[in-house]
């Protein structure tokens, strides 16, 4: 995750000092099997095989295929913002003493960058494998949840609930409810068949953020 | 799907005719399959054996694997609404004349049968299923959007228009996005790691859709 200042995909239970190329390399391919042949054909050694590297130094730094792909998955969202706004902590304390208009204006600002990472077609396969994963490998699902989810989650809500405290959103507003409504469409968006080119979702995600009342009308 | 008067699944090129009892035990087997093992584990082959039947029989009532699979996942959605709210024609003439708050309260009506029939465990296997079949399958995506997302799509666009120009949703409501937010919102929900129970997910779509504005406040 870029935007994570520590640089550390979530699940990382192993000691040893690691290569960067490798994992880099390791993170690569398995975005690309799973993008294209979904979690059933991204196990340990196809990975290594794809990566070029024995299965040893896969199972070394990831110590299983769910760890690995999850770890996959958050390697591809550069540009996604981070898990915490301020890349750590949780409220996000870099964004105490912002009124609503100017984080609405950081929000509107970041939507550009995230449309540029969320119309990449492996981003879509990504996240459809994993949703897709729910029977199949339900230990994925869990994983991409607890670490990708959750904490991104736990941030806006605490800019929602902000928003509302300062009258920005009207009074009543069931931010859980709006905050699944707007995370949702997106989600539902990406899922949807066919392409999306990057200006057609950046209209969009504008469109849903307007009509959540995210940002201002225009 | 029981909320259509002619009981048909989308796609049925076969002019054959067919025997019930065999399309009902292809179509759950379909479903059981789909729902554990994903669309790899869910071919013409083992759904046949699965249901007691020849393969040359499956053919017979639907001719790839694509089109059972979405007639499977129609055959699944029991208790939801129609495609349109009539079951037949576009725009839902049967709801002509309603006020909003008419169709507000029958929507409100709605919601618990949705509610029995979104939250069978099985049912949010088969939208995984779907949706994480977007690389690997993107013929069974088309066909499920085609044919079971969008006819309810336009049903909804137009109750969503009409209670905006009643004056019921705010002047300038995006519906289209509005749209994308309630139903996206709700497949978010589905796809989510865990189980949820009736009444929970009954909780949860009285949530969004009066944060939507669609029932009246409680």
């Amino acid at each position: 995750m870029t935007g994570d200042p520590a640089g550390s995909p979530p699940p990382r239970p192993r000691g040893r000092p690691r290569s960067d190329a490798a994992d880099t390399a390791i993170l690569a391919a398995a975005r690309e099997l799973l993008a294209t042949d979904g979690v059933a054909g991204a196990g340990m050694e196809q990975v290594a095989r794809r990566a070029g590297v024995s299965k040893v130094t896969v199972y070394r730094r990831w110590s299983s295929k769910e760890a690995l792909l999850a770890a996959a998955f958050e390697s591809a969202g550069a540009g996604l913002p981070a898990r915490t706004l301020d890349g750590g902590g949780d409220p996000p304390s870099s964004y105490d003493g912002l009124t609503y208009s100017e984080m609405a204006r950081l929000i509107d600002d970041a939507l550009p960058t995230a449309a540029d990472a969320l119309a990449d077609p492996q981003y879509r396969a990504l996240l459809a494998a994993v949703f897709g994963a729910r029977s199949t490998h339900p230990g994925l699902l869990a994983v991409f949840w607890e670490h990708h989810v959750l904490p991104r989650r736990r941030t806006a809500l605490v800019l929602l609930e902000r928003a509302t405290a300062e009258g920005h959103l009207p009074a009543g507003t069931d931010v859980e409810a709006l905050l699944d409504m707007t995370v949702g469409a997106l989600v539902y968006r990406l899922l949807q068949p066919g392409e999306i080119d990057r200006d057609e979702l950046l209209a969009y995600l504008r469109r849903v953020y307007r009509q959540a009342g995210l940002i201002p009308p225009s």
